[in-house]
């Protein structure tokens, strides 16, 4: 047997069933008219905001990296609850754009930004995060060519790494962003340019569950920002702190804890450096905001035995959940938190597989997990499918096509 | 420094640039009017179709197992060169309909078929793999109850493995296919219940580069399907022996011997047993006869320094080419073929790691590797990626969209 992911709080169980926001999967799947289904819950989402909120300075603002999640109406939705957005594309610009979200609150980060994604940004007024020199000196000859002020941040590439998390993105040599060293000078060239200078960006890593390396990565990138702006002779009108809040998805994995985050935070806020008197102070969150709002609704489609193992298959499968299935980011393949939502109450008695519907053996929702029997008919429910599910997975693989999705 | 995997044969150069079918990529890439662009060869498809007919005994037939590529203009043209094509949803069963292939010579395998899709299946005249005891009932059901006769095969589940394959499909417990002690009874039911009984399909792996290893499974599968035959006491009108045929990817991989493995099957194709004298003879091949086929492009938008290292960046990445970042049934990430396809003649001068234009150091196409110096605006060839590359990735992650494709 093989222990399964902590299911995130906030579900319940109606009639037996799980419930989301209050009503029955089955209710849901009825609606939607299919399987496979994304459900997301504005209540999760809302609660989940308001949680943090309260748990951080109140000068402390918030943007959401709509990586984790561009489905249009729950993209719209966070937006009213969130201080701006950060982007990583040109087609995640067009995606706010139809949003009708204020493009003013947007920032755009992303080591490979083509000219045209550029020159789309800067004439829309998008704050662009730059990631090289090379892409600053392209962004400041569109700016002139388009007769545009641009809007630019820098952003570092720190000389320390967010410990325990999930995917580092600063420490070492990287692709993203440029050398603390190199900073200052390049700010100075974008002032002295005459460009709308917008302060930094410093993104060390994502999924970190642990609020001392939280505390201890935030307090090293307010150190960080302050040497480069005295370094630079500037004052920081707005500092992204980065993200790197995770949310348990495996075995053993613990809730991080913010009330300490914010604590700490509020604390530095209260002896800020000069350089950082007057700035905007962000953090830009994506998983951490949607992911445990999400879930994964597919049906069981064959119940089979090989070898005295038990499969149940589904019609969903690693096309819809590439991270679930163990071939995202992963070395050791390890359960996410699943369960058999038609059955939400029913008394785990028996061991087996959840597999999904591709013809081949990566195709793995469950391994080894001990769960009421299920029977052909039943909804599998995989959750923290709210962030890097749908549009993080090859839902064209084998011909599959896409799962339908519903905020409700 | 970290090795790349080797180039496939059939690549040429012209004018210090590389060419596929005698055509520079730059012309490629102009006429397809953008990056990143998947380029698949006629030529080099039917060059390898060829040398495996050559190879293979005359009466074995192949198979195209569309998963591999089902890119529409590519699925047209192998299909003009192969005996029978497998699919293994009712999204790939669409895409064969609309190419005009005679469905007659179409089979269908995979371990979670939704009643629909048995359904058209049925109607259109397929065959039927049959993975389980569950989905023979219902596909007999939907037979009776559509007034057709459902052309029925039996997918195996074999008590042996392909040795040494990239991925096993056989051998103790799996999710695919019939156990096959309990193929002979299932296999009797069909016939009694007066379907057209179309045989066995035993696949045990794919992607082994050992000759030794494929010739070892191809004995075991003539062996294993003709002890169920004979318990069964039916011969077999049709055989799918499976594939496993791989292809060199990584530093140190040789190509499979496979006139090694025409002469073996030769020599057992002269002493088969009854119940496989009558029988249809198929392998079944995907990436074998349309990976090597395939290079992706794209293009440096920009080279940067960080902390010594040296990043061409590229408006590629993982959402085309999951497998080639590593992120798709790898443990350990390895380089595939990779190299500057605009200098394609340059000398190896400095070490660079390739990364994609997404913002998640997931996104790398060749780390630490040995190439000509290469500026913005110069094409990255990554090879291999006529197979399990374009339908494979998460086009849509980040909202970057699928790549431009092109068959010449």
């Amino acid at each position: 047997m093989k222990p399964l992911g902590p299911i995130p709080s906030g579900y319940s169980a109606v009639d037996g069933e799980l419930a989301i926001g209050g009503r029955k999967v089955s209710d849901l799947v009825a609606e939607a008219g299919r399987t496979p289904l994304f459900v997301y819950s504005r209540q999760l989402i809302a609660d989940r905001i308001a949680h943090l909120r309260a748990a951080m300075p109140k000068q402390l603002k918030i943007n959401y990296a709509i990586k984790a999640n561009s489905f249009a109406p729950l993209l719209s939705y966070v937006s009213t609850l969130i201080d701006g957005l950060d982007i990583a594309s040109g087609g995640e610009l067009k995606m706010v754009r139809a949003s009708g979200f204020d493009v003013a609150r947007v920032s755009f980060a992303g080591p490979g930004k083509r000219d045209e994604e550029l020159e789309a940004a800067i004439t829309a007024g998008v704050t662009l995060n730059l990631e090289s020199e090379n892409e600053a000196g392209r962004a400041l000859a569109i700016a002139e060519r388009t007769g545009h002020v641009p809007r630019l941040a820098i952003r570092v590439n720190p000389d320390f790494e967010l410990k325990s998390s999930g995917m580092k993105m600063g420490g070492g040599a990287k692709p993203f962003g440029i050398d603390a060293g190199r900073v200052p000078a390049l700010a100075r060239r974008i002032v002295n340019a005459g460009c709308e200078w917008r302060g930094l960006h410093i993104f060390t890593g994502s999924q970190a569950l642990s609020a001392e390396a939280v505390i201890d990565m935030q307090a090293k990138v307010l150190d960080c920002a302050d040497r480069i702006a005295t370094e630079a002779g500037l004052v920081l009108p707005k500092l992204n702190m980065g993200g790197g809040f995770g949310i348990p998805y495996f075995p053993g994995d613990e809730p991080l804890d913010i009330q300490a985050i914010g604590d700490a935070l509020a604390e530095r806020f209260e002896r800020l450096p000069e350089t950082l008197s007057e700035a905007e102070l962000f953090i830009e969150l994506g998983r951490y905001l949607v992911g445990e709002a999400g879930v994964y609704l597919t049906r069981i489609i064959d119940r089979k035995e090989s070898y005295g193992e038990t499969y149940l298959v589904t019609d969903g499968g690693l096309h819809h959940q590439l991270a679930a299935s163990g071939n995202f980011g992963t070395v050791v393949r390890r359960n996410y938190p699943v369960a058999i939502a038609s059955r939400f109450c029913g008394e785990p008695e028996e061991e087996a597989n959840i597999v999904g519907c591709l013809c081949t053996p990566l195709d793995r929702l469950a391994d080894k997990a001990y769960l009421p029997p299920a029977e052909v008919g039943d909804l599998v429910a995989v959750f923290c499918a709210g962030a890097y599910g749908a549009s993080a997975s090859p839902s064209a693989f084998l011909g599959q096509g896409a799962a339908a999705e519903v905020l409700i």
